[in-house]
């Protein structure tokens, strides 16, 4: 069943020699698993089949050793060895009906090579693109007679490997042939560099080579940043984008077309709200060419899908993050179920994951990246256990998550939330400036379980240990949550900080209720290495106020080079006049002023202050939970289930108490000893030469 | 034969059950191989046994899920699937009659669980060791009960992987039962916390039951940190460590002490320039037990060996890097060849490896994990081939390197040098502050070479092409290097940036060369992510020069964190005075000033200098490659090889250049596909179940 307003959507698309089933096309992203974790990958790629994808591509693919971006978990393509973990994905995905795509990758600069010790290759030489004392060594016409035909080669394998469309790739500033085409990494002099004719050969090349070697079976799809969105400092969709668009027009069988870097084509919520955002940069595309052509942009609205195509923006709606937040988009779509998508929040934990060489995961999505390791199905959980109900107290991302998989399984739930809004930290983080994505979370649960008969939802219902015990509900889940601490004491100081009590202190917390800073300077004391202290420094600055913010860390806001966003963070601060210390720890509070000290021994320095806001670290909100097991100790309530789960067992990511939520309902009533296997279930490295082999 | 006055180094000593047959005790250390490259670790110890360790040590071995050090490939025994992989590395070990033991560890809060999503667990929660925004568990009674059965399960499968040593962990701050030990870390107030006594529990219970287990056949040992480093805000050798000791005298079998934080234990040259500096720390250990002690300390020098035994400081000669420089140090010594043995540089290019979740590589011994994937040992290599004679032009690290292998082939190798001294990049770096034991990468080769009759060295022979013709050496290796550049072009600029003529420019370069910056404040503009930027603001500021360091990165010489000297080098040089500017690009040089501007967008700053030192990136010196390429495609110049290496080739670390030059010489009248074939080799992951054992 079709839903007719979406029904252009789902028309089968031909891409060369290959036909694609409908239009909703997984674009290669990575997932922190590649080459490492191959049955894990297929298995995301096999769902994303299953969930409705006509295409699903893999991820950026070395061809050779001279691409070696170790540690990082890539695909990998460099000899037939490495066939047979690629076919379990092609095979994976071909189940379902869908066409595989292949990136094939030859990382230039940006590879480190740590691994291989091969030369690492550029078009001019110079640093390489990784923090790290090394040069690049400047192709000669033999390295690139090398290249081509390592990419001719490893395109063959692909086929072998049951690929049905076989990508040059030109993107993210983090490829050769887009080096090569860059005048800023490209200072040759020969017939590969100076214009752009010549900057341009070596995809020319690449592409029609890819075609001579596969091309009667396997389309070529080119994937190419036409915009760096850095202005006339770098290429432009205005200028040389579109110039080379023109220049190869019809010689791929498919435009995958976006921005480059990295942090421009996966922007967050946080400094891009709005979805579509590439459309104006991507949308002359299909004027130049008659090939059909992919975008991207955050696409999670059918509405704005059927507007893309009917407009002839794109033949393609492209998708790599709102793919993971819902593998069955599409089916939803087809299907008529809208308000079910799990839309994508933006939050690029997936990017995070795969920056930290470690298996994606998602915010919305849990069961993203435990398709093989622990059997779970985004759509699918097995139905109740005897026991009849559930009490889950929080209706934060933890609460909620466990609420609606319980409900999904059969049993009576009961979620109560001791405040007036449900949503936990996801709704109180999403009143902060440029978080109001975050709300989604809780939309996308509370929409399913007010659908649910078997669920009763009690906002403003702070429940004390004895009223749980006169509800006599057996199974009952804690996420009560955690909250700032106001002493001080986090990773820098183990201990609270002495504060004169003059000083106004306030949390994150007091923020999010609405308390208002005393009028004058405001000091942020931010020893927290995600967003918060960031987010506050911004929200206070945009409201007219005078702020410091001081951290021990180098940068403001570390740990968000993993999910892109630390260079906007710190520049918007910048912009907005907030006056930032890096590198100095705080060592006591007097009634005026912060008194830091410089991590690396410099003095100690006055910050005069009219109120600090300490950001350091989470305290868990424990108080019922620990009654609630003496009572149970003491025979004063029976209970078969107590479980503590999300931020008031472990203060972590929103991703982390979702996940938590849905483990926990998963594990409900389900043998013990098997979900504990699960922490167990890894992939492992073979001990002979054969082993790799399937 | 034994040489005489070592004799005491080779004395069998027993270990509880075991006996080592001698004193030299390789000491847990990583190799960046662990899990993900089995066979690869496997040789590495392999190595050390044949070069006469009696002791080699794995790495620390996690021994349960909620220990996930991912992505750091460490040693892993979380269940029996993992005892095959180890079982490859105690039969390597075993088939030379050393003894193998395993450095069993439960990380704690050092592990951020990233692909087990398991709780992360510490003594009482908070932030977890690594920038990452979540918080351990505070660990409950039953969590500790269950660490200890883990920890007796793990030991169980060490015994049936063939490990004869098994250890308890509480070192470098990085494990569970050292957080236990210290009050920063443990602020419980059951019996797990509070007195000694208490903080020292989990420690007694894991060495008693571990004795239990497998005592009856493998020997239980105790890597303890006895000292901080921190003076009194840290435990100390002459306090709490010694009580420590005290508390739990005899009941290890054996004691294996250090001094932590690893940036301690492992102290570079550059900062801690004495071999045998934890002596002083240690020495008490055996006072306070009967045991046997291992210490370590890069210790190279057998007299020192021979004293520390004598004076009855340690039992055994603890090593990790020396050990890595020369895994047949025992061997030279038992040999009387102790002029040949490769002192460890302190340099901690093998810690970074791990750092960098790579295969460990050493400056000094470029076979350094190699012997699996190219079959390389580091004291043999194959006899030459046809060819009788090679010319090698530079006498750097690659130069040097590729003579003495060459010359070790059997050819007749003659050694050209332009300048006077021999040595190139490490001869004058070693003039910098710190750097001094750069040399030993010269001195130890030069020494080899000088030995060899079929060896000619010339000094100050600057070679034209046309003399190189004349010399009629048919086969050419050009290492002639790298030189810093002047422009300010490197990872920042792609471009050179615009400078007044009239101001004083200077390179590193021009240091070392003697060069003396203009009276006046000096300028380094540090774009290189290595130490060189550090060292020569260091080296000026002690020389009583006004000095600012401006550079990009957020912090100074940024890699360095890779060695564990990052916080040393910029502590140093605020305590010299230095001024660092962190987050600065110089966008163009006055007459009288740099101007920067903040990497955030934060406005241009002019900071005045009378002269500026550019540290960006280096230049290939090719000349000479280039002339003699052109003469040989001219028909001008009949060679059969004609081969660019090192920093000439591709400027990297001086581990890379030893690398270039080993490789070159071991290519050389090779089979060019075998050559190519070893970039290819690695271990890949098993696509089933069973594929993964042995």
């Amino acid at each position: 069943m079709t839903a007719g307003k979406y029904a252009a959507l789902f028309e089968p698309v031909r891409i060369g020699p290959v036909t694609a089933p409908n239009r909703f096309y997984q674009v290669p992203h990575c997932t922190g698993m590649g080459y490492l974790r191959p049955r894990a990958d297929a298995a995301v790629r096999g769902m994303k089949a299953e969930g409705g994808w006509g295409v699903v591509c893999n991820q950026e693919t070395e061809i050779h050793p001279t691409s070696d971006l170790s540690p990082s978990p890539e695909g990998r393509l460099w000899d037939a060895a490495d066939i047979p973990a690629l076919r379990l994905m092609t095979d994976a995905i071909h189940k379902h009906g869908a066409l595989a795509g292949v990136e094939l990758a030859h990382n230039g600069a940006h590879a480190a090579n740590l691994l291989t010790r091969a030369p690492v290759l550029s078009p001019s030489g110079g640093a390489i693109n990784a923090m790290h004392p090394k040069q690049a060594r400047a192709m000669d016409k033999a390295d690139i007679r090398d290249l081509r035909r390592w990419h001719r080669d490893a395109a063959r394998r692909a086929r072998e490997a049951g690929f049905d469309i076989i990508y040059v790739y030109a993107g993210h500033e983090m490829t050769l042939t887009q080096h090569f085409l860059l005048p800023q990494n490209n200072q040759r002099s020969d017939e590969y560099g100076g214009t752009l004719t010549n900057r341009v050969r070596l995809i020319r090349e690449l592409l029609e080579e890819t075609r001579e070697e596969v091309g009667d079976t396997c389309a070529v799809a080119f994937r190419f940043a036409v915009d760096q969105m850095q202005g006339e400092a770098g290429m432009q969709a205005t200028g040389e984008g579109r110039e080379v668009v023109q220049m190869l027009a019809d010689l791929p069988d498919l435009w995958d077309v976006n921005v480059s870097g990295w942090e421009n084509d996966s922007a967050t919520t946080r400094f891009q709200p709005e979805d579509g955002y590439q459309n104006d940069y991507i949308r002359f595309v299909k004027e130049v060419t008659q090939r059909p052509v992919v975008g991207v942009g955050r696409l999670t609205s059918p509405d704005m899908m059927v507007s893309m195509i009917e407009k002839g923006i794109v033949d393609f709606i492209g998708s790599a993050r709102p793919s993971i937040a819902d593998p069955f988009l599409p089916a939803k779509v087809r299907e008529g179920r809208i308000e079910e998508i799990r839309e994508c929040i933006g939050c690029n934990i997936c990017v995070a994951s795969d920056n930290q060489s470690v298996p994606i995961r998602c915010t919305q999505n849990p069961t993203m990246g435990e398709e093989w390791r622990r059997g779970w199905h985004p759509e699918k959980i097995a139905a109740k256990g005897a026991a009849e109900s559930a009490l889950v107290i929080g209706a934060g991302p933890a609460g909620l998550e466990c609420a609606m998989q319980l409900a999904k399984r059969g049993y009576d739930v009961t979620l109560a939330e001791a405040r007036e809004e449900l949503g936990g930290r996801v709704r109180r983080e999403g009143s902060l400036a440029g978080l109001v994505a975050w709300r989604r979370v809780a939309d996308n649960r509370l929409h399913d379980l007010r659908q649910r008969a078997n669920v009763s939802i009690y906002a403003q219902s702070r429940l004390s240990a004895a009223e749980v015990g006169e509800l006599g509900i057996a199974n009952i889940f804690v996420a009560t949550g955690a909250t700032w601490r106001r002493d001080g004491a986090g990773r820098t100081s183990h201990g609270p900080i002495a504060v004169d009590g003059a000083m106004q202190v306030l949390t994150p917390d007091d923020i999010m209720d609405g308390t208002l800073p005393h009028t004058g300077p405001i000091a942020i004391y931010d020893d927290d290495p995600g967003y918060m202290g960031g987010v506050l420094a911004s929200q206070l600055a945009e409201a007219g106020r005078e702020v410091t913010l001081i951290t021990p860390a180098p940068i403001v806001s570390p740990w968000t080079e993993m999910t892109l966003e630390q260079d906007r963070i710190q520049s918007a601060l910048v912009t907005l006049g907030v006056r930032i210390m890096t590198g100095r720890a705080l060592v006591r509070v007097t009634a005026e002023a912060c008194i830091t000290a410089g991590v690396y021994g410099e003095p100690e320095q006055a910050v005069p202050c009219a109120s600090l806001l300490m950001v350091t670290s989470r305290q868990c909100e424990t108080a019922l939970y620990d009654q609630l097991a003496a009572m149970r100790a003491s025979g004063d309530i029976a209970l078969d289930t107590l479980e503590l789960i999300g931020d008031a067992a472990q203060p972590g990511l929103i991703a982390d108490a979702i996940y938590a939520g849905h483990a926990a309902a998963r594990a409900f009533e389900g043998d013990p000893s098997a979900t504990n296997a699960a922490y167990f279930r890894r992939e492992m490295v073979a001990l002979t030469d054969e082993g790799g082999q399937a």
